[in-house]
């Protein structure tokens, strides 16, 4: 028993900003944005993640009133922004059941997912159906800034050329940039072996000529995810990329995780074994070591150093030509071997992302989910749900995308829709980074 | 390259719940709470973290106008809840250079921790001062529930009748109970070993017998660091706990992480070591198996197996112990080593953790950070910064909370006081877990 009369609190310096506990249980799903743009961008995320839809289904989706929604759309249909589907529509305009969609008549909107092995860019419609998609492989020189910078350029040039469409009837274009960080003294893309600066990202703006918005990769497949996929019914959310590289993108509460400096999410780049396998970022026993394409061939290496997959050059083909013996009739052991430890360390690794934000979906994308996942998940989930501390992992759904296709640079056009909105007074918002 | 002219993306329920992916860039202070309330509780946090202050001092610390300031503190002076140090102000009442507190007069608060080897209870004052604190160690019968409910209960009257403070005389009791977990049924308590269950918690609340709230242990931490600590300077911090068990209670954007079932932070419980050693939870290799105090403990074992320190019984001894022999004039090399490789575990977890929420800081926290801390702090920074993936841990602020004496108590006893304030009247606000 101890006694103490005087305070063993510390005492902070007063002058330093002061903080809100109060609410931290509450879900807090409406910010400070004002309401009625709040309506508006609830209503505009209905109708794109539709496609198609009425009033009325409005309304029960948005959890909005009909006379809010009426009004809404009125406005949004003066402005041009969606259009009554008349053709499809029998009966009066402007009647609930009418359907309705977003007026792709407006322009297009470009992606451009800058990755490591190449640089893909996709045209969208104002309804975010993809129009085009053009891919560069990454050749020896990207990495220096100038011709990152030509490389993304001559990318957008090819797809405007190859669809026809001139830079007048683009809205704008975003940028997914792998190490794109978020400091003090404004952005920057910082990657191992890149040399970006700041200025670098003025020359970008220049080259596309066209308003332009820049994203981080795994903030743009949670944006995907947010606006199209899992974000529709999760308020929390880990949207898991598997490809070359692995990481997360976070949702809590409906919004995207930065952090500091604009780095949350780097899960690839965890502890899976210390001390364990040199993952390219030079730490060791990464996650993205053992789940990351070249490491699960790296599994299968091990499991079977004379294995005729263990000598394919392509991550790519690598993991499609396991998939297609995954898929095949005869049983090839190495394989079956690889895919259940892969699905050992995925469902490891998932747990400790679990166990630390506590979300309540994890959805997988990406281009290894696309060829492999249906084969990884049922072991995963169970290596999930046993190795989740407590109860984290009880309630959560574990799913594989409904987002195809890039999400990357799907997430990163969405940006641009959503910022040729504000741009156009028709939204209130803050757009992450913009040039 | 390819062309495809139909949608690529999902099309999810369109009855599922909408999303605003809008703002998800801007660090949001202040919620949907109202402004009037947001300055009151703001002013109270900041008279709260100061002891004692002056009006001219709030308006800096929280930003609020002077004007706004005196109008807050005269409605909080004519509630009692703060009071002026009329002896220690020389000069006229009401002047803003006058010294303002909180009155101490209204009554007291309780916070308990209820932890693995023992139960501790303390009373504050309204101005979070401790005044008395007494602890019960954990006998074999406290597993069962009617036994933790009544070993909670006796607790807390020995901490009343060695105060001399009546029933009457209390505010409110705050309960932290580990493995309490937040479903769709509602609240209930899993811990491995336990057998607790929702009607047990209605037991709790009648022998206790005065308001309160219940709160998970890693919540309690992130509370206290929030309104006394790191929380003062940053918008997102990761407060670790480190003892028996470890955890970390998580603070994004001035609020505390909780996670789909209340259980998020339970970082712990994630992976050092794929298939390391055995962790009390069922899984290997977890981060608590090696920086827990017994794990600790372990680490000097497997390097001395004969060393002295390996057979002490109690976990706090141990860690005294070797705070003791590292304070020593004699160099233990078994000692030295344990410490060092404590460190790089303690490091590369916490670059996980930077890598996954990217906060501006870290700050240690627990009984095991009071004995060892200025002992693991340098070698744990320069692992933290090594190992953390790209620029996540570039600004990081890794530090010893400067809330001492027992964080969880603080926190819950925290959480208290906000409630009472709540059902007075004085507060608009929401309380995480209130029986
Ligand atoms: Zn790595
Ligand atoms: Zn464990």
């Amino acid at each position: 028993m101890t006694r103490s009369t005087s305070p063993v609190q510390g005492r902070p310096d007063p002058a330093a900003r002061t903080v809100t506990s109060a609410s931290s249980t509450v879900v807090a799903r409406r910010t400070s944005r004002d309401i009625r743009s709040d309506s508006r961008l609830d209503v505009l995320h209905a109708v794109l993640s539709a496609g198609e839809t009425t009033r009325n289904a409005l309304a029960q989706s948005t959890g909005l009133s009909l006379a809010t929604v009426v009004t809404v759309v009125n406005e949004l249909l003066a402005e041009g922004i969606i259009e009554e589907k008349k053709e499809m529509a029998a009966g009066r305009i402007g009647r609930p059941t009418a359907l309705i969609g977003m007026n792709t008549d407006r322009g297009f909107v470009v992606g451009i997912d800058v990755a490591e092995t190449y640089v893909r860019a996709v045209m969208f419609d104002t309804a975010l159906n993809e129009v085009l998609s053009v891919e560069s492989a990454r050749d020896e020189h990207l990495l220096d800034p100038d011709s990152v910078v030509e490389g993304i350029g001559r990318t957008l040039d090819h797809l405007l050329d190859a669809a026809g469409v001139s830079r007048s009837e683009v809205l704008g274009v975003g940028i997914a940039l792998p190490g794109l960080i978020q400091g003090p003294e404004g952005v920057s893309v910082v990657v191992p072996n890149w040399t970006w600066q700041k200025v670098e990202l003025e020359r970008l703006r220049e080259r596309v000529g066209l308003p332009l918005v820049i994203e981080n990769p795994l903030k743009s497949i949670a944006i995907a995810e947010l606006w199209l996929g899992g974000g529709r019914r999760f308020s929390s959310l880990a949207t898991v990329n598997l490809g070359t590289g692995v990481g997360a993108g976070i949702v809590l509460e409906g919004r995207i995780l930065r952090g500091a400096t604009n780095t949350a999410g780097e899960w690839g780049h965890t502890l899976l074994v210390l001390d364990g396998r040199r993952c390219r970022c030079g730490r060791r026993g990464c996650v993205e070591s053992y789940i990351g394409a070249p490491g699960i061939q790296e599994t299968l290496r091990e499991i079977d150093p004379a294995h005729p997959l263990v000598d394919l050059d392509m991550q790519n083909d690598f993991i499609l030509a396991l998939a297609a013996v995954a898929d095949g009739p005869e049983p090839d052991p190495a394989v079956t071997e690889t895919i259940g430890r892969t699905a050992y360390y995925l469902g490891s690794a998932l747990a400790d992302l679990v166990a630390v934000i506590n979300p309540e979906g994890v959805t997988l994308t990406g281009w290894t989910t696309w060829a492999l996942g249906e084969h990884l998940m049922p072991a995963t989930r169970r290596h999930l749900l046993e190795q989740s501390p407590g109860a984290s992992a009880r309630d959560v759904e574990l799913e594989i995308s409904t987002v195809r296709g890039n999400s990357v640079a799907t997430g990163v056009a969405t940006v641009v829709l959503e910022r040729f909105l504000v741009d156009a007074g028709l939204l209130t918002s803050n757009i992450p980074v913009a040039l």
